[in-house]
């Protein structure tokens, strides 16, 4: 017997025919003997649907209403979910999140878990219930319905798997499981039997939008086993685990790339103490996500060359608060580029192989792709390049760290 | 300044244009100075698409998680209708049944309320703010959701008047007021300035669809005075009150009909104790509403016929629960007609004028129709008629009582 959560997505619980076949997954792990918790997304297109009402109730919503509105999707899915279980003869029930309850900060529509009570849970489970949780919903301090933010249902899932110390994470989804590559990108690409939480937290915030970031920071925190697996097929996924669980390291598991990206430089900028805090400090007052830095001296020798990224949707609010600093700053020139993307390779392997990044540069050097700006973390070599050379690159790194399936 | 609820039903909230325009009326009352709470339904067709779902999940759902699935079309609109609200400058915010809390017995899907806690709202009226309050839902004693039946939202906001103690319960629907009689079958029907609650009470449960019956006993037995009046227009509707706030008392104020009804009639059924037990235990055993009974001595004198209506989705039901108690209470014939109607006329004046039922019968008589029951109340008289006189009566009877406009 274990204790399992299983968590359904939005395309997992699209229509009624969808939940049903869930429900029979469900189930399978009852009548297997599992303790479960079942959390589910809101159907497919509700939640887009509920957002653009509010939008069109009025443009700058309070965002403690937003919430109010969008955890409505959650709440049809949980009451239809814990109907079909009983439908098939499993002993379900349902919770909102703050019947749960699901505590959380009152930052609503951004919400932080800070604890589940899972007490009552637990003895259902010893009734052998299946408790339906609703994802991505919380309750404020003060009451208020809370959101954790986009994709937050994996951040309910598994959050609720380290209360109940689950032995397992189930997360049920569109893919079937986490890729060397995109698949669309790069047919060869594999699937990963196994990764590091630190290489998927890479993953996850370079874009692979196969778990929330949140979500994996979470579950590397508290050792929760995530299984990433297909809601349309039997097939093992892909397991997301520790480090030490995994006896052969590949020098490099995936090679992935993050469109919409915007690179800004700045020429000839006064060398001098204060520099970068007068132009980061106003972009991070302004919620404008600074991604790579690099700071290169200029050929003068008195000034420097500054570049960074931004995300291609805060180029134009970007270029207005650098405009509002010029004449305290000062520079000579400032070029903006729309048109790159940020294509990085990630391993925990890294950490013990030499020359990972000489291979990186070659293989895109071998292509005549330019380098535009390099940044590297411990696990992870990242790349600036024009956006026009997205799928030579990644199809390049892909072979030259022999990723490609046999 | 005065305390009022304003209570929008599905299709004054149906879409955004429409929640803006109900809020702006919302807004009139707050800057003439009143304390306001409003009532929302879920935007017109929602319910019925829960519904469905949860139909379509399982034929036979659990009535406490098809209460969590419907619940959520009221969520909705408060929080859309608190965006909206804030965004004319309106001081707003939602609240939830639970929330509120409005407590309510654990009958899931046809709830009763047993008590509001409006202290909160009462003090937030001292701050100037809108309480927005999801109709048709509340929160069981174990803390799950109940919801009130269909159209409960208006018992949810007369409920809400009386525990706030209004002055006044505004309901805005699609209809101006309440008519004399159905307009689409007499063009000359007339908008009533005033109905008593009596008089409501008796339209509301014999099938004129602008109140919930329970809504009217609710503001009857705590003198909450209602206003029915359309969200489309600014003229002046239908004041629903107590008798002595009416002056000059008509003898009939409405004539109303009933369709979907169905005729059944048990020929020479044994006369003696315990027959009508027999017959009519077991149809109220199976949730079958009985309405008009009539029991005349046979030719025989030792048997009895007995006539009696039910709704018309239930008489194949009927028939099968009649079918077994054959043997035990006997009879030698039984006939069953699908196509009646029960027409009625409703006036409190009638406790005070007599020849009112003479009147009717005259006017049916003239127009060539048989009444085949008639049943009494102090303030109403019903006859059943063959279907297809339905309109023929409606008008006939409309004219005989000088209800037609001028």
């Amino acid at each position: 017997m274990a204790r399992i959560v299983m968590k359904f997505g939005g395309t997992s619980v699209g229509d009624i025919d969808r939940i049903k076949a869930a429900a029979l997954r469900v189930k399978q792990e009852v009548d297997a003997g599992n303790e479960v918790a079942v959390v589910v997304s809101a159907m497919s297109g509700e939640t887009n649907r509920l957002v653009d009402l509010a939008r069109a109730a009025s443009p700058m919503h309070d965002a403690r209403e937003y919430d109010v509105v969008v955890a409505s999707g959650e709440q049809v899915t949980i009451g239809l979910m814990a109907m079909a279980l009983q439908a098939v003869g499993v002993h379900a029930r349902s919770w909102l999140g703050w019947q749960v309850p699901v505590h959380t900060t009152d930052v609503h529509s951004s919400a932080r878990i800070t604890g589940i009570d899972t007490d009552e849970i637990i003895r259902r489970f010893g009734e052998g219930q299946v408790a339906v949780v609703a994802g991505f919903q919380g309750v404020a301090p003060n009451g208020r319905i809370t959101t954790l933010g986009r994709g937050g249902s994996d951040t309910s899932a598994v959050a609720l798997a380290a209360a109940l110390q689950a032995d397992r994470c189930d997360i049920y989804t569109d893919v079937d499981g986490v890729y060397t590559t995109d698949p669309r990108i790069v047919p060869a690409a594999r699937k990963l039997a196994r990764i590091t939480y630190e290489e998927m937290l890479e993953l996850a915030s370079l874009g692979a939008k196969v778990l929330q970031t949140r979500s994996v920071e979470l579950a590397m925190n508290h050792g929760v086993r995530i299984h990433v697996r297909s809601s349309f097929s039997d097939e093992p996924g892909t397991l997301v685990v520790d480090e030490e669980e995994i006896v052969e390291q590949q020098m490099v598991n995936g090679v992935t790339y993050a469109p919409n990206e915007a690179k800004i430089t700045l020429r000839k900028v006064a060398d001098r103490p204060g520099v970068s805090a007068g132009i980061f400090g106003p972009l991070a007052d302004a919620n404008i996500n600074v991604d790579m830095i690099v700071q290169n001296v200029s050929e003068d020798g008195a000034t420097t060359d500054l570049t960074f990224t931004v995300p291609r949707d805060s180029l134009d609010r970007a270029l207005k608060v650098l405009d509002g600093v010029r004449d305290e700053v000062q520079w000579s020139e400032l070029t903006a580029d729309p048109n790159v993307v940020k294509v990085s390779i990630v391993g925990v392997g890294m950490r013990s192989h030499v020359g990972v990044a000489k291979t990186m540069f070659r293989a895109l050097a071998e292509k005549g792709i330019n380098i535009q700006v390099i940044t590297t973390s411990e696990i992870k070599v990242s790349v600036l390049i024009g956006a026009d050379y997205t799928e030579l690159a990644v199809r390049a790194l892909h072979s030259a760290f022999e990723l490609d399936a046999a």
